[in-house]
């Protein structure tokens, strides 16, 4: 599958992979609220929420205006970059990973907001919505996000 | 797809677009505790948890002795069966979906019996966990559920 994915999905691809490795669960490019959509949003052990934001580019970074948004969904917030990525040009207190196509590793986690109960229910719940339309579409693609055509 | 699927995973894939009309999203093979594995799992818009057992042949009933195990972890517990079951066989007090490989109908839903808070909170989490590694080993097959090999 990998030939249709764009620079920033290769490095979510390596960021899902490694978040596994710390019994994290993800799904990519879920929409909290309309008019946001973040890159990954994994699931942790207890609970815990944290959104990925992956930039393939000075520009790719320099051109998102809405990154402020995503910290009021998140227990905690981090860019996933690749090892050429200017690392000086992010916000220092944001969390780091340095990612390729194949796995990524935190650099730093950045300091941690807990969501309010009620929001981590909804995102709980969302993220699980996510996940399993998204799963039956691949597993039935008769079935569109919205229902049988 | 379709050409690996059992009869019962064939009732679950009919039952699972049709739960997408009443706005539920739905998994398979969930294992809520260990020893118990439900066909489907299905979670509503307000975080209702359901459980469906496909069942493709009397015998296939009557060889199920742990479906009274499901019924601690979900609001609502179903049958599906095809349209030729001897549904007379099955409890009165519990619901019903007659169902085929493309398709379904909720007959009767059966009684409500709430999930407390806390468990639907961990059977929320479960099911998003689920959905979303079951996503991720379509998507990118090198990750195994437990992770990178």
């Amino acid at each position: 599958m990998n030939e249709d994915l764009q620079p920033g999905q290769l490095l979510a691809r390596g960021v899902c992979r490694h978040l596994r490795s710390h019994d994290f669960v993800s799904v990519e490019e879920l929409v909290p609220v309309p008019g946001l959509r973040v890159d990954v949003m994994a699931l942790g052990p207890k609970g815990e929420i944290w959104v990925v934001e992956c930039k393939s580019s000075r520009a790719d970074f320099q051109s998102d205006n809405k990154w402020h948004g995503y910290l009021d969904w998140c227990d905690r917030f981090f860019w996933a970059v690749g090892a050429d990525f200017p690392t000086e040009l992010l916000p220092a207190d944001t969390g780091l990973i340095i990612a390729d196509p194949y796995d990524a590793e935190i650099i730093r986690t950045g300091p941690e907001t807990k969501l309010a109960p009620a929001r981590r229910k909804v995102m709980v719940q969302k993220f699980a919505r996510h996940a399993a339309l998204r799963l039956q579409a691949l597993r039935d693609p008769r079935v569109t996000p919205s229902g049988i055509p």
